[in-house]
């Protein structure tokens, strides 16, 4: 496979430059650039500039709407709901943390349901927004449906993610974010561009029978919720995927479970939709609305240091504490620059020349099989 | 094995007044048994009368203090940190439930993290509190150290459960109510009583290899994070754990991880405590503080239905909603009775005659293979 390295600097203007041209404000076009760009160094390839043209081609379909007017559509002192107007979930889900955090300021913490919304990117981008301020941070969306639940032979939920994230002391913030299914649709899709099998667990086909074949989700199979089957908790993947839904969508007034409108523009939403585009659910807690921030951060110093030190499993050497992995690949990545597939990069220069704009340029290239 | 089957209000009376003899306060014992009694009726047999000597045996130890000045020691408009003064989580945790409810009201929500506590029943309880008022629930709590994180081979978290119940019109309230391991302890016992074996995928042996002796546990082994493996989410599982573990006590002061006090009374607590007694986290946030009620039950009760009329998988008839199974308990036991296993009624008796009280009044008994 060829890998394109770039320099975060040229992918950030790139993609700010193809924002703008959508018609997005420099402050929304900045915004969501910076979403994509911080999912690619955290090594989440999946979510970043790869789904560039994703988001181009909705808008061309007038499915998003590049000038939204996001405004809060009902509110108490700590809870509000937004209404997206149909705009990037990029520039909505921060907006809607910043109002999760206005509130957590006065009142102790502030949670915001949101409809009408499109895709978010990468959970975490909006959960550390919180973090940065000695908050916990909580993010979460609901998506296009691909997951069956527990016996049924249907897809009704998305991967829909949650995201838990947590200030630390000496130690970088502990960051639970992960889809409620088994595995992301994104660990399908490199397996699917390899052909290589994928574990039984992930996936089941269109009769309802687990495969590991990549290639049957695109043949009408579904993927499973975390736990895989019954026998292994996948109620209780399937309950994780259900809150998600309903404090994303059934709270806000978007849209839920099947109706959830798909996030590829050659697929149409459904006609007969029960909400508005689709729904987030972001909230923040002041640390120091229940004890010390310093407090807080030594005994979770703490914690990291006890879970890190763990005696380990044969052939294992340490525990990974959730977060550090998308972190260190922040610190190589800013360093080394962010590696693109070659698929990518000539969806991204076509979608340059189409949009009139120069090649992205990079700054070297890898050959990896 | 023989089945003894009992009123709800024998068992119920004869709770209450082993709750009493124990010092509780009338409304602490009316309230203490309450919670154990909803749980035999839910069907959650592991976390009702079952445990009543346990909490006794505590109490014997000084570990549980059955007149508590149970207190806020911290708060803000929404947020509050309880000191639960080493009392019975199952009247401490509806006390902090009743906090956070008050707060809601006021507020929009409420969101209380304690301390010193003891373990508190099935969450459901109450999660369950807040739906009665028309608001979302939420309540997890930590618990003794059985479950290993990915890669470790060290019991580090509890079977930590989480709690999502939201409010529906025409149908139940949809409840999430899940351990984040794989299997709940409660299900390891089972098997370790008939001396069967369990899947592959629910723990590991006292040398990190994967078993299907559920003996293996009480010989050193340690329970699977939901996922059970890496390959299929076990640190998503690993990552739910230690939320529950960061917002039950790294955020109120009570003990976390390996630290966490084992609720049996012949393990003594660790000698180097890092807080005071176990964990929970309990939350209520009012439905109309983000649109209006009739609304979001009239959507719950859509999805509801969508779901629980998918197309199922082969040898399935339906889609089950949270919630459901133990509804249907719920139903049948007020109707038919308690069955109870004869150790545990023999357990009873025995703390009846030791702490002298009558022993306890059974309908009839069932003999089952």
């Amino acid at each position: 496979m060829t890998w394109h390295i770039f320099s975060e600097t040229n992918l950030r203007n790139f993609t700010e430059n193809i924002f703008k041209k959508m018609g997005c404000s420099d402050e929304h076009a900045q915004l969501a650039a910076d979403v994509l760009i911080r999912s690619d160094l955290r090594g989440i390839d999946s979510h970043g500039i790869a789904r560039l043209s994703g988001y181009v081609r909705l808008w061309e379909k007038n499915r998003i709407n590049s000038k939204p007017d996001i405004r809060i559509v009902h509110e108490t002192p700590s809870t509000a709901t937004i209404d997206g107007d149909s705009g990037l979930g990029l520039v909505i889900a921060p907006f809607a943390m910043k109002v999760a955090i206005e509130k957590a300021e006065k009142y102790g913490s502030g949670w915001v349901s949101v409809r009408n919304s499109n895709h978010f990117g990468i959970a975490g981008y909006h959960a550390l927004m919180a973090v940065e301020k000695d908050m916990i941070g909580f993010a979460m969306t609901n998506a296009s449906p691909l997951v069956a639940p527990t016996y049924a032979n249907e897809r009704l939920l998305g991967t829909n993610p949650m995201c838990y994230a947590f200030p630390a002391g000496k130690y970088p913030p502990v960051i639970v974010d992960m889809a409620t299914s088994a595995a992301a649709n994104g660990k399908l899709e490199i397996a699917q561009r390899s052909n290589k099998s994928v574990p039984s667990g992930w996936i089941q086909n269109a009769e309802g029978t687990i495969s590991n074949d990549p290639h049957e989700l695109k043949n009408g199979g579904s993927l499973l919720p975390l736990g895989s089957d019954k026998h292994h908790g996948s109620h209780k993947g399937f309950g994780l995927g259900a809150t998600v839904d309903i404090l994303s969508a059934v709270l806000s007034g978007a849209n839920y479970g099947p109706w959830v409108p798909p996030f590829v523009s050659f697929l149409e939403p459904p006609s007969d939709p029960v909400g508005k585009g689709i729904g987030h659910f972001i909230g923040a807690m002041r640390v120091d609305g229940f004890r010390p921030v310093e407090e807080f951060k030594s005994h979770l110093d703490n914690w990291i240091e006890r879970f890190k030190s763990a005696k380990t499993i044969s052939g294992e050497d340490k525990v990974i504490i959730p977060g550090e992995p998308e972190l260190e690949a922040e610190i190589d990545r800013k360093l080394n620059g962010i590696p693109v597939i070659d698929a990518v990069v000539k969806d991204l220069n076509g979608l340059a020349e189409k949009l009139g704009l120069q090649h992205i340029e990079e700054s070297s290239i890898r050959q990896e099989n």
